[in-house]
């Protein structure tokens, strides 16, 4: 269960409707049953029910917090059509920490505030699918250079290209971006700034992958190595 | 292009109707420029347009076999509803040899034949659209004791499990084999079977997988590992 933020121990709070719902039709959870809960920034909580009904009550009886093993930022480029929605999920669901869309020369978001609330949303149901205390953020689109220059702080730096390298097993991912370009691809200026950034060449799979495909594969071999 | 047989040297086709709106309306081929075509076995050809129209011909003028490189089947429980659709484009994409759909105790797979149709053309669409000359066989769904008796051959052989060890990156993989859960996973019986047959556990990613998910993030991984 996702909660904008946790209570305090011993405190009782009130599900919405919708969650009520899923507690009491979907999960048939019954009175004095345990919930699990978490507010998408590290904190965790363990719920006791104490009222069913159409809007169940329930009490903090456990919290934590889960501090964050490491963290993945992708910044990518466009998908083709509607393939950003499951992008989106399946990112989520392998514990990327930020998505940051790219506007490229080739390849533009059209990321409408309603589709970033939906993907938000998308986000939140893949944290709780996968047991996760970590929300992915989804941000603004920007420009290649805008986000090269707001990136401060030491990490380790990938950019999917099929021409590159296999990577190996990689001891520091602690912070790590995977750079992914849009369906287009990116342009060689474009390249040569993330060149200059130190952004490393490396390849994904023997075949030609779409942005979303590429995207989630980058996100496979960072959940995977270094570990 | 994806064609059922690749013709002889010097010899000329007529392209379906179908594929000769594609190379003429969408791609704006030219007269006299070059396609590549696969038949999905290997195969590779490139061929001439000779006739523009409703009906393209082209010329055969270099072919080429591929040898498959590695190979890579995945055994996979049913995912949910309809996430098997862009599961088996994007295992088609990364380049897994074989789909081999397995009916376990807490997950059937409803395969009927336009299904398994649909999946076919899937297949070949992200073959065309990776540029790989080997196409995904798509099984038809089988019990998983059958399915065991039917592997014979050396293979690297594994099954996804998140309470698994990491694995590191392995010098054998030629002939691999991954086995997924179906979205409620496997019973105790199951898993004991997979086990007296070789199959080593291993984790994907830190955080729980749907089954989609988890055959995406088995396939990234083969394709990453190894070479």
């Amino acid at each position: 269960m996702l909660l904008e933020a946790l209570g305090a121990l011993g405190e009782t709070i009130e599900l919405d409707a919708e969650e009520s719902r899923y507690v009491a039709r979907v999960c048939r959870a019954r009175l004095h049953a345990t919930l699990s809960a978490t507010d998408g920034r590290g904190g965790l909580a363990r719920l006791r029910i104490v009222t069913l009904g159409a809007r169940v009550r329930a009490v903090f009886e456990h919290l934590e917090e889960r501090p964050r093993a490491r963290e993945a930022m992708l910044w990518c480029g466009a998908p083709e059509g509607t393939r950003a929605d499951w992008m989106v999920e399946k990112l989520a669901e392998l514990g990327v920490s930020a998505l940051q869309p790219l506007q490229c020369a080739r390849g533009t978001w059209n990321a409408t505030p309603a589709r970033l609330e939906r993907w938000s949303r998308l986000a939140g149901a893949a944290l709780k699918q996968s047991r996760q205390a970590w929300r992915m953020r989804i941000l603004e689109p920007a420009g290649i250079e805008a986000v090269l220059a707001g990136a401060t702080g030491r990490a380790s730096k990938w950019i999917a290209d099929p021409e590159g390298p296999r990577p190996g097993r990689e001891a520091d991912l602690e912070h790590s971006i995977g750079v992914i370009g849009p369906s287009g691809g990116f342009d060689p200026a474009e390249t040569r700034l993330f060149e200059a950034s130190g952004f490393r060449a490396m390849s994904l799979a023997s075949s030609r992958l779409r942005t979303e495909t590429a995207a989630i594969a980058w996100a496979c071999w960072w959940g995977a190595a270094g570990s």
